[in-house]
Parts: structure tokens; sequence; C-alpha cells
């Protein structure tokens, strides 16, 4: 019998945004691999590709031409998930086992900008600003569409996320329904909210700055921290200080701060194994259904699947897929080996 | 303005057995596909292999050898996520953010038979009988010990699963707590038995064997199908016809018959694309906390990432992890084209 030693011994953890729990197995970070290794491409990528689809004035699947844009640009995905076709449904209620329902969205591509090669960390201040903008402008327009209640930003960055062309894009994919992560956190934030009249985020960004273990950044706007439940390895949230429901509700000062921190976390990711470091991102805000949802707290999660170095991950099969998540390396480990990275992308250096 | 058509329209679709919905877009299957490709070993494998350390008689990363073992055989894994040390804990009632409690399990490896080289579906029925009956008592022997309250039987198949050995193997993970997942299936099996006197699963079968068209393989006792609410492109779930909540109910007659199901199963898996067939499978039944739980119905789950073939895989990121899960073909498809794959497994025709 020994004292419970959170570094140290197995334990489970509990997330109060989805009100799950996780796995963590601290003393299982030595286990050897003897698995698949993930391809990297470490060929550099040229300024404009002409077979890119997604390149200034070149032609898209669709037979359509890009504009010669300058900054970001938008357009709507070609093989959307949801259409915007309206749908008559009546709703059968005898069907316990066999629900279903129509669901309406747009599904749209950000291009951050006409460089095919530069990813977000390698991006100057002012070209992620001019993103920042377009999320907002997208969520604006998105989001006063009478039938989108839910604006999902989000990125797929690296093929080994699913990404299906380098050219450093995102996509946005508005539709009527909260989707089932949205509506757990909504949930939860709703329920906290309604008791304490501060938003969850709040008081949990607070006690994490008291804490100091899980930080890997702080401005005076946004704290990037290792969430104390978090999942993937190097998994991060983004969390605005001020308790803001949406990134349209942003101060010109909150934008910058935003941006700023921003570039410097996904330099430090890339720096943490020499590699574009892949991810999905995303952010979770105010839904758009006209309601006022003072207990939402807008944060940006990083979901990155990378473990020992640019080739080995974790999979979250098995185990994960049929029990619960499972992690390797506590959060605690993680966010100091982030805090040391440089805030000087790797890439700058060799050249 | 147009009527709900099922098969064409995009919609959600929800599934009891864990109260949570899918995004399915049926129009989406036709989109090109430019991103990662698997890589998959067309190699044969030898039936023994010195270097394995699953082979009969090898040594294993702790030093220790494998005895000469002729069916199955068990063993401890080297480097488990969980320990069976008592810890010592006094739960902080305080901590709102940072929720955390001792977890203790034991970690065990399966390996199907002595031959390095035979994966499920290539296995005789005897073997796999012999696989079944090793389940059996190890639900038994874990499911007894005080601590052990949930038995997770599972296996990792394929590298892209994170499979770290070709040696066929499955592992079982057994612990204090029941997982999130289990949890969640537990609180809707439970509701649906005090409200029905009969387990969702039950009912559930009878109604897709009366709808027909999602059902793989029917015998006596067992169906093999894809839940209306399927996420992976090819998912299937195994249930009992009986409402039989654990291995160790099983008849004799039942675990032929389960042993039949699973042969068919996996051999329509291999013949789609021609591959060994990757996937995550695992059981779902009763937790071993000494209660009787009649709400309980044995199941197994099948969760194979591929989509288009044997190398390109649905990539469950950055939608699907910040909304919800989505699907680009409809379960009724993907039964369709199981159903015509042949039970006679494409190797055994090539040689
Ligand atoms: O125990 P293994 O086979 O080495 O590991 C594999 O299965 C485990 C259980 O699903 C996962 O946690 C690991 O990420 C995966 O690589
Ligand atoms: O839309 P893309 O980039 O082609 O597709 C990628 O992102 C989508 C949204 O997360 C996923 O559904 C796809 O599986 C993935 O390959």
């Amino acid at each position: 019998m020994k004292n419970f030693d959170i570094n140290e011994d197995p334990h489970r953890r509990f997330n109060p945004l989805i009100n799950e729990w996780v796995l963590v197995s601290p003393h299982r970070a030595k286990r050897p691999w003897q698995g698949q290794n993930e391809t990297i491409s470490t060929e550099e990528l040229p300024k404009y590709d002409p077979t890119c689809y997604l390149c200034p004035g070149n032609v898209r699947a669709n037979g359509m031409h890009n504009p010669p844009y300058e900054s970001s640009f938008v357009f709507e995905n070609d093989f959307a998930a949801m259409k915007q076709d309206e749908i008559i449904f009546e709703e059968d209620i005898k069907h316990t086992f066999f629900k279903a329902k129509p669901e309406q969205g747009i599904s749209r591509v950000v291009c951050f900008s006409p460089r095919h090669d530069l990813t977000l960390p390698e991006m100057d201040l002012e070209g992620i600003e001019t993103i920042i903008k377009t999320w907002q402008k997208e969520y604006t327009d998105l989001g006063n569409i009478k039938y989108i209640n839910h604006v999902q930003i989000f990125e797929n960055k690296g093929s080994v996320m699913g990404c299906s062309n380098p050219h450093p894009h995102g996509q946005i994919w508005a539709q009527s329904s909260l989707p089932t992560q949205v509506e757990k956190t909504q949930n939860s934030l709703k329920s906290y909210y309604d008791r304490n009249k501060k938003t969850l985020l709040e008081d949990y960004v607070q006690a994490e700055l008291k804490a100091g273990e899980r930080i890997v950044i702080e401005n005076d706007h946004f704290v990037a921290l290792v969430p104390f439940w978090a999942i993937w390895p190097y998994e991060t949230m983004i969390v605005s200080k001020r308790a803001v429901n949406k990134i349209t509700n942003f101060t010109a000062e909150e934008s910058t701060a935003f941006a700023k921190i921003l570039k410097q976390l996904t330099t430090k990711y890339d720096n943490l194994f020499n590699t574009s470091f892949p991810y999905s991102s995303g952010i979770h805000q105010s839904p758009t259904d006209g309601l006022d949802h003072p207990e939402w707290h807008f944060h940006m999660h990083f979901y990155p699947p990378l473990l020992r170095s640019a080739t080995v991950k974790k999979f979250m099969v098995g185990y994960e897929m049929l029990g619960e998540s499972q992690r390797d390396i506590t959060p605690e480990k993680s966010a100091e080996i982030l805090r040391q990275q440089s805030e000087v992308h790797y890439k700058s250096l060799v050249k």
C-alpha cells in the first residue's frame, strides 16, 4: 500500500467540459515501439504549385477558377458533407431504433494565404490577424443565416490528420443542429454558469494560472495550456482570460493577442520534433441560434497525434474506442516540454 | 423543397446505446481522394518468426521465455496501462477542476495460436472456439478478483490500428471502474430494461431482422449487422439473439455459432479489399461487480477504418473530433456490400 502519486500511479481524470473520464498511465511512456511509423514529407514546398487546386488562379475539381487572391480566400467546399436544400420531413416517433433527421448545412474552405508553403507558425502576425478577421466574418455571415445554429471552424493539419492538400487551409462546417461534442460542452457550461454566475472556463483559467504547472504560454488576454484532462499527448487549449463568448466579440487588442499566442504555440509545436506538427484544431464558441449564451467562453482546442517523434503517434484504438481515452505521459510533463520549446521557428534558424 | 430521402440526403442518426448522434452524408462517397495512403504489407508471414516476442519459446521484452504453447496463450502485458498496486487515496472534494482518482487494473495479452501467420478468418473453427474458451476463462478469472469490476476484451488488428506485432493476438484490460463508453452503454441499457423488462438489444435485433437491409450474416444464435447508427464505413456488431448478458453464459451451441459468425464476418472483411482487413474489435458485456445486470446483452463491436480500398481509410479528425462523427456511405449500402462478399477466404482461392 502506498500513497497516491499523480505523477507515477495509473489514474483517471475527469473532464468537466464534456463530463467524461480519461485513463492516465504515467509509467507507460517508457514502453518500446515496434509498430507503425508515419511517413513525413521533408520535401520543401514551392511558394506556388501549378497542380494545387487551392493556389491562386488554379482550377478546382468542379472546373471553377480560384481568383488571384492575395490574402486569405474562402470558397464553398466542392464536396460538402451537408447541403443547403430544405427538406420536407415528418418525424416518425414510433422509431425507437431508427431515429434519423435531415440536416441542413454549409461547408467552406479557408485558404490561409496565397502561399502554398506557409503554415500558420511561419506566417507573420499580420497574416494571422487576417485569418482571424476571416473567421470573424464567416462566423457572422454564416451565423446570420436563419437555419444555421452552429458554426464549426477547424483545421486538419498534416496528412496524418486526413488533410488532403498541403496548401495551408482550414474548414468551416455550419449547420442547423448543435454537434454532439458541442452539445455536451454547452450542457456543462450552462449548468456551471447557472450555479456560479461565472463561466466555467473563467474559473478554470484562474485555477490553472494559480497552479502554473500546465501553462504553456500566457499573455494579457489569452492562456495556452495543457488541460488537466487532456487526451492527446500534446493536446492544448487556448482560452481567453475574459469571458468572451464568441470571436466576433474580441476587442482589437484581443485579436492581436490571439494572433500572437497562435503563432507562439504552433511554433513550439513545430520545434518539438523539428517537423511541421500535425493536428486538428478548432474553435468552440457560442451557437448562432440567436440566444444570448452568457455561459459560453471562447476556446480553441488543439488535438495533435504525435507521441514520441515526428513519426510515432499515439493510436486511439481498441481500448480507447471501446473503453475510454488513455494517455501515457502526464499533462504536467507535456506542458513542461512545450514550455521549454523555443518561440523561434526551427526552419528560420536553418536558413 | 423535396421529401427526405435517407439514401440521398445529408442527415443525422441517433445511437441509443450511447445517446449520441452521427452525421451521415450519403452523397459524399463520390469525392476524389488526394490524401494519405496507408502502406500495406503484402509480405507472406512465416509460420514461426524467431524475432517475434509472441511466438512460442521466444524471449519477451522483460527477459521471460514464452512456453512452447500449442493453442492460445495468455500472459500479463509487460507494459500494462494499469497496475495491481493498492493505492491509498483521500478524495479532495474541493477540486472542481482537478478531479483525479487512482485506478487499479490488470492487462493481459491473448495470443490466438502459436501460428505467427494465422489471423482469425484463416483459423479453423476449432481454433476459434479455443479463443472463445480463453475469453470465457479470463472473464471469469479476472472478474472474480475483488477489485475488478470490468473486463474489456479487445483486438487491435493491423498496423493502421496501432498493432505493434503481426502475430495474431488480442488484449484484455480489466479494472476497477466502468470505462466511459461502457458506462454510457450501461445507462442506456438499464433505462430501457427498466421501462420494457426486455433488453434494448433483444428488441433492436428483432427490429433489424424485420427490416433486413442492415443484416450481414444470421445464424440460429447470432446476427452480424451494420448498426443503423454505425460510425465507421464498414462498422458491424455481432449480437446474440438471446438476451445473454455475458460470454460465460453461452450454451455450447451458442459458442459454436459465435465461432462460425466470427469466421464468416472476418472472412468477408478480408475479401472486401483483398487484404488482411484492419479493425479494432471488442466485446461489451456485463460488468463483473457481482450484481445481476439483466439489462446487459452480449455484443461485439467491429470498428474498421478502411473506406475505399486497402490503402484509403476514413479519417475521424477535425469536424469529427470537435463536432461529431461523420460518415460518407450509408450503413445500408455497407451492409449490402458486405453481404455480397464470399465466405471463402480470398487467400485460399489463390493457393
Ligand atoms: O498495447 P499495444 O498493442 O502496444 O498498444 C495499442 O493498443 C493500446 C490499447 O488500445 C493503445 O493504448 C495503444 O495506443 C496502441 O498502440
Ligand atoms: O474535407 P477534407 O479535408 O477532404 O476531409 C478531411 O476532413 C473532414 C472533416 O474533418 C473529414 O470528414 C475527412 O475524413 C478528412 O479526410
